[in-house]
């Protein structure tokens, strides 16, 4: 390999280079970052001559020259492009490199390689630092092309494929770019509860959290290995206590010392005590405890029913009651036996809640967040938008400019519906019917956003039967304070609303649409004392996600996928 | 008031202001944020002149001047600090403005006030925007100084206290500190699912996850409702169909039209679906379905048990394996029966994974992410810290000055029971008794960083036999790679490790601990995949606001406490 080290820029060369073309050290680790080389303007040119030490996983790799040397292409993670790396058989027994997946640390110089090549780089490996092999017989994705729906069944594996890392950083940005934003604008994060006694609207199906079953197991395994007493144990227990009654009665009567008679009633107390601990123990009964026919969950770990939340929204109002500007972060449930592309058991939700704001200041902050992640992404993200556009969506960042950029439409639901009633009428079918007061279905919302306005659209003031109890009642008494955000490709994106802040129209709302005033006093309290004005949101953080990917499956954009009949790992 | 109007600066004074000395109105509120104006370093008084719009929930409020006027102090959640606001009788009825919780909205003129008074600004107000009145017999929450403890039976205004929202303040700074942190040195934040239907170590109490109770119940219902076919139905419905039957072979037999036998056979099926569906709806039972005496979680939502994750590692380490540098930031469980101030059943974790990576670089990582929390309080939440000093632990910012600072201790396990033996032998008492191979106690780990070194403190290579399955066997082969931190005031912070990445190795610990392979097969792929030598940790998050704050209770550091007993909201 005599021959490629005259590639060595000579010393005075290389003096000469910026001094910030040294390759960063991670901060926790020997290794350098691969995108602190490849991911660099000048694709890592400017960085020949450096000694390194580079980890990954190898993506393809090749015998070449007869066995004398081995082409890698290395990926820690970092980015969506390799480090190509060069091997000499001295170095390694080349055939445990080259398998897919292998994972190699390795020593050597950064080289630029002969001109006509795609790489701006190469690593020239002067030590093989650790292997960790791979047998590609017996590796389940040992190809690098691979259907997403294979990959849902190797969930623990997935993320070293190009595609399932290149969304891991887009998640990662997105994710980022939403604290950043609402930091920005000065919202406090505030941790909603993920078990919740309130079921918010009544509505949704929810999961149950519940310690009663595995109680009553270990309650009934318990009684197998030590069974309860049998009637015929107590009555001898029974018998013990009234013996032992009869003992101190006597030595009382006959003036026994005091340390005799003491002695004797200790015995006594034993006897009493081993009689109520048997009569409790027959007590038990395995099964999950009821009273009065109903499971009584006074004996749950919460001592009520408990769930899994579907929205921190109700909850999070108490803070904004509180400190003004907030928002939840985190995972909601629904446990819906949907089996469509866009459905989840388990996904995130972002929810916003503004005080002293209303409709339009919603709206406002919709749109900017919205635009605010768009440009996070061609800003920082670049690199894996541009894998995507090439795999799976060609439209993709152009769809990120365009709505980064544009104006957001905004019309009324009433607006909305003439829309639509004037497409039906130019030819346009639908498979639901268009009329004032029904709820806008998927074909619907696409309509407006893909073909009509083909931007983003804000829907506002809804018809109250359609929408929740807690959406401000607008002076029409017919709509709500309510708006939805659709964008090309997913249609509704946000929902949000001004609540209703007065307390006399939110306790007759909640009258109105059927539901106990009870669990919701707590709620009502916020309205009874020091009410204000407020407004807020929910995005759906993985429709995000395939808004700004293309991908069509939800299950492809969460780590890892929670929906019926599957919850791997 | 018309002293006061002669306050205002003449215009030309206004002019030659500074003219970043305007106060920046809220991006989504026609309001200002009351930090904007007494959160200066001036406190506020170079804004004198201005006009503003301020919204808030008043501390304290009292009429003055025979009820010409009203003092309010005002807050809006953005700051420890309050804003003056001077309200004449002439522009509301200031009974209703005065109780401790009325919200209000004002536009008003910044003032200097006069000399003498704390405040350095006031806003005299022109216009009584809004009101959310509060009638002081009911409120819950009328005084300002209120106990903790009280105030946990009001999660839902608890949040109007001072020291629930500086809390609120520093959680969200610790949040996005921790974001920021991580995001700076490349990690990934990744989504580690909450249901799990795997159950890490095998430790643990978990919260089962179930929708099998409410399906039993729905099912009750309906069968109440509509009662299950009995054994007569189903045999009418047999005749029914024995007697169609007859008839298709009567026709055929008879060799009548192919229009008459295909009507009757149409018949014959309708029949025969009836009779199926009869049967298939005798044949449901109300109560949790069970197979063989067990409960059949073949029916359950996700066809198996599911749980609550106790943790994200083993999930993330999955991504750690692909794209190396990841953490996970989100709520965890234990359905232990723990009534101290020290436990919660849903509490938050954070929880980093580095590839490439060993035990050193894991304590660099630790003690890089608690500064860098330190320090960004000290930078960024001053004034709460203020508050807390003040109000609840003077020593507070010391400590996060201390330890933003000094470098950790670090000593391994042996050495860190070598010096409380020597503790022992000098005369201190412990609860637990000291000897290699201990778990250290909460005390021994109080002691080691309050006492003995008076800073944090990391001790390292754990026995192994107190130490889960997936931590690195060193090579004395009696202890792990594992390592805490620990600080004053908590104790164990910060837990983690090196992880066993050697495939034959991590088998043996498996079955040694007397775990069974089958549920971790996934997890050994990563270690027969192109393995990497890795390592991590998790921090308890409210363990660091405990440590920031010096709050006592864990319950009053997470907005909804979940206790035994109790998950209000």
């Amino acid at each position: 390999m005599a021959e490629t080290d005259q590639a060595l820029p000579p010393s005075d060369q290389l003096a000469a280079m910026n001094l910030t073309d040294t390759v960063e050290k991670h901060a926790f680790s020997d290794r350098v970052l691969i995108r602190s080389i490849v991911g660099r303007p000048d694709g890592g040119a400017g960085l020949a001559g450096q000694r390194v030490r580079a980890g990954g996983w190898v993506k393809t790799g090749r015998e070449q020259g007869k066995g004398t040397f081995a082409f890698l292409e290395l990926n820690d993670g970092s980015c969506p492009a390799n480090l190509q790396v060069i091997v000499d058989a001295g170095l390694a027994v080349l055939s445990k490199l080259v398998a897919t997946g292998t994972c190699v640390v390795v020593d050597g110089i950064l080289k630029v390689p002969p001109e006509g090549t795609r790489q701006k780089i190469e690593l020239r490996v002067e030590k093989v630092v650790s292997v960790g092999e791979v047998d590609p017989a017996k590796y389940p994705i040992p190809k690098t092309k691979l259907t997403l729906e294979f990959l849902r069944d190797h969930l623990h594996l997935r993320a070293r494929t190009n595609t399932i890392a290149a969304i891991a950083r887009i998640r990662n940005a997105l994710a980022f770019a939403t604290h950043s934003f609402f930091q920005e604008h000065n919202f406090l994060y505030v941790h909603t509860p993920i078990l919740t006694t309130s079921d918010c609207e009544g509505a949704g199906e929810m999961f149950q959290v519940t310690t009663l079953i595995s109680e009553s197991e270990k309650l009934e395994k318990e009684l197998i290995k030590n069974p309860p007493p049998s009637e015929v144990d107590i009555e001898a227990a029974r018998q013990v206590v009234s013996e032992r009654g009869e003992a101190v009665k006597q030595l009382k009567a006959a003036k026994a010392s005091k340390l005799e008679i003491t002695a004797s009633v200790a015995e006594l107390n034993k006897a009493k005590e081993n009689l109520s601990k048997l009569e409790e123990r027959s007590k038990l009964k395995p099964g999950i405890p009821k009273k009065d026919g109903k499971i009584d969950y006074t004996q749950d770990f919460f001592a009520r029913q408990a769930f899994l939340t579907v929205s921190g929204q109700l909850q999070v109002e108490t803070y904004a009651c509180a400190v003004s500007n907030v928002y939840t972060f985190g995972p909601t449930f629904r446990a819906e036996h949907s089996h469509t592309s866009r459905h989840l058991a388990e996904f995130w939700m972002v929810e916003p809640e503004i005080a002293f704001a209303d409709l339009q200041d919603d709206m406002n902050c919709a749109e900017a967040y919205v635009k605010y992640m768009c440009n996070w992404l061609l800003d920082k993200c670049l690199d894996d938008m541009q894998f995507m556009a090439k795999s799976y969506d060609k439209g993709c960042i152009d769809r990120l400019r365009m709505v980064a950029s544009i104006p957001f439409v905004r019309i009324s639901y009433t607006e909305a519906v003439e829309l639509l009633e004037e497409a039906v009428k130019g030819g346009k079918k639908f498979e639901n019917e268009v009329k004032w007061g029904i709820d806008l279905a998927s074909e619907h919302e696409r309509y407006l956003t893909e073909v009509k306005f083909q931007k983003p659209v804000i829907v506002y003031n809804y018809p109250k039967g359609i929408k929740a109890f807690y959406m401000r009642l607008n002076d029409d008494l017919k709509t709500v304070a309510a708006m939805d955000v659709l964008v090309p490709k997913v249609g509704e994106l946000i929902g949000g609303s001004q609540r209703e802040e007065r307390y006399e129209v939110i306790r007759e709302r909640i009258l109105e649409v059927g539901l106990p005033l009870e669990p919701y006093e707590w709620y009502l309290d916020l309205r009874r004392y020091g009410t204000v004005e407020h407004c807020g949101f929910g995005l759906g953080f993985e429709r995000m996600i395939l808004f700004a990917t293309g991908i069509e499956n939800i299950r492809d954009v969460i780590p890892f996928p929670r929906y019926p009949g599957r919850a791997d790992l």
